[in-house]
């Protein structure tokens, strides 16, 4: 049965793991065509047990609970990356479409191997190396082989700015130097820093997403803002786009794939990162394009027709941090006023406890003018406060 | 404790009469801000069901399933008029804020009283007159009283076209007249029918969305396109928004109602009738504009600020309806080729059976070209067919 005739089908099984706010959302889209989304994480107190009764309790980082879940779904998608890969290259040998494909989940949740596949397809990158611990990482700078500052990143513990440090000094090398094996690059002279977000399904068809641009605040290492269209030339958006649809053509994934990319001082640009899957850098399409990111990711793993990108306005989007100093239920001060900000979209994940700098939800300002736009998202970012209690 | 500050706190419920494509939107808008809904209907294979794991099963035309779902409410409201009011009348008086008015709603569920209450507060509005039933109409006409052609509402079975009748011939006298208490109205020469949402909440504060304009399928005197912005002047425009507000503030209602009017042939604008709830003519703001139809009924009766209205691309919306001649499990044939259709938003309800003309779901087209949006809702139109089986 081909899948446009299966959606909407009883029978047709369509699951995800992960059932945090990625999975909310996604599950969020395939509401609006109705088409059931299972969904599979530590319980249904999660975000997407808010929006999808199809909720299975489980570790999506366990071999026998992915495959339990698994085994009776004709796709598999995720909405993270550390999901147990041995049990969806299991599911796809009997037969289930697991996207993006295990072998290249593999690939990309390391950092090592994603920066030597990056080496080995010619696809621009910072220089690196790896190390197989933190003393390595010492001993080369002892040896004058690696000089300072670099980026050190843990190979395979990364996520949300987690298992990054910027190594500038001694000092650093002293106190921050992640332990166990790492992947070390260049500190690229960054002019700014980028994402494009590109889909691809089983059919080949590939289309990106308008060019976001990104910054960051950089005691969390967190995206906070996030504007579209990205103050680039026609000629760089263009660049970024193609090598957007060359990255995700290498891997020759389906589903989506979010690249992050530098723009150097000097124009070029790198590809710093991927995430196979809906991603942080897409939030905004859910209330500017044509075609959310989340409904594009649910086109590419369904084989369906993707979606246009283009934009109905440009766009800005805040992350909704979780207030430093406060653990605890939490409580949306001042949400009120927020309200009435002319074209604010807000999305709360239903996180019932709120730390420090964790995602407790996103805004999108739609505005004619992105400048404008930009000052209410500060605007918001300033007054609306996640605390503990109230 | 203030709305606000209980929006997103355990043990703040609010309850929904209906559990249909209405409740499933509101669902779904409730659902990015993760505001639990809590939604009555007869089983949660309704299509809310699917978007908001606080269903109840029972029948919201009865007293004691609508007091027992009401008592523990904060907030309630409707999806459909034809729900026990004497129960919500109960529930109002132990506390509960009931948004729409028991009351209200009690005059407008009846199409006469519907049509008095205009009449007494100076709202322009069709001559009318009142029958206990169609012995009576057959009177009137025979005695000379009321003329042909003219409009015959029944007062209070009507719905999504339903208990309307037009009366153009002694043929139709006799086979067509609708039995029991009726209201009958001229016939109006339109010029064009269009319909203005507004809302209003607790502090008094109205905003009305851009007015649409509407095109019928003759044979099921259903809705079958929707265009926004109308084809009119910006002069009538305003005075149809400023009706729809002065409409609202005479029934004092809080939350959205929807006020359909007659354009006529000289320009003047007559209320044709209302719905004090989120409407078929509301359903391209998802899409569309700033705020949606349903997230604004919900800031209206939780006394938020009302979002703004603005457009954020011109829009058509086309009803999805059941093909004729199939009831059956509905498959959606072509649905894969409709996919490809640039800036075509689905929205499909998930209602298991379909039937002639039944409404099965909507697609909201965006496009900067009003125009060329026609047409590709055209071609929706014509190339989806809603069938029984597969």
């Amino acid at each position: 049965m081909a899948y446009q005739d299966s959606i909407l089908h009883p029978g047709f099984k369509v699951g995800v793991l992960g059932g945090g706010q990625l999975g909310k959302m996604m599950a969020q889209a395939a509401n609006n065509w109705h088409l059931p989304l299972f969904l599979l994480d530590t319980d249904n107190s999660f975000p997407a047990g808010r929006v999808s009764p199809f909720f299975t309790a489980g570790n999506f980082k366990d071999y026998d609970d992915v495959y339990q879940f698994g085994k009776d779904k004709q796709v598999l998608t995720i909405e993270i990356e550390h999901v147990n890969t041995e049990a969806l290259h299991q599911l796809e040998k009997e037969g289930v479409k697991v996207h993006p494909a295990p072998a290249k989940l593999d690939i990309i949740k390391d950092k090592g191997l994603q920066k030597q596949f990056y080496a080995e397809h010619n696809i621009p990158t910072s220089p690196f190396a790896l190390y197989t611990n933190e003393e390595a990482v010492r001993k080369a700078v002892a040896s004058g082989e690696r000089s300072l500052p670099f980026v050190q990143k843990s190979r395979t513990a990364g996520y949300d700015g987690r298992g990054v440090s910027i190594i500038r000094s001694e000092a650093d090398l002293e106190e921050k130097l992640l332990p166990g094996p790492c992947m070390i690059e260049d500190l690229v002279e960054m002019d700014k820093e980028i994402a494009v977000i590109v889909a691809r399904n089983e059919s080949g068809q590939t289309q990106a997403f308008p060019a976001v641009e990104m910054a960051f605040n950089p005691e969390a290492n967190l995206v906070e803002f996030l504007f579209c269209p990205a103050n680039i030339s026609k000629e760089v958006e263009a660049k970024a786009e193609a090598l957007a649809a060359e990255v995700i053509n290498a891997y020759g994934i389906c589903g989506l794939l979010a690249v992050e990319l530098f723009l150097d001082k000097e124009g070029n640009l790198l590809v710093n990162e991927v995430a196979p899957r809906p991603h942080n850098s897409g939030h905004h399409t859910i209330d500017s394009c044509y075609t959310s990111q989340f409904e594009q990711h649910l086109r590419a793993i369904l084989n369906l027709p993707l979606g246009s990108t283009k934009m109905k306005s440009p766009s800005v989007m805040v992350n909704l941090l979780g207030a430093p100093g406060h653990t605890g239920p939490a409580y949306y001060k001042h949400l009120e006023e927020c309200l009435k900000i002319e074209g604010a979209h807000f999305h709360l994940y239903g996180k019932s406890t709120t730390k420090p700098f964790r995602k407790m939800g996103h805004a999108t300002i739609v505005d004619e003018s992105l400048e404008r736009a930009v000052g209410k998202a500060r605007w918001i970012q300033e007054k609306l406060e996640i605390v503990s209690g109230s």
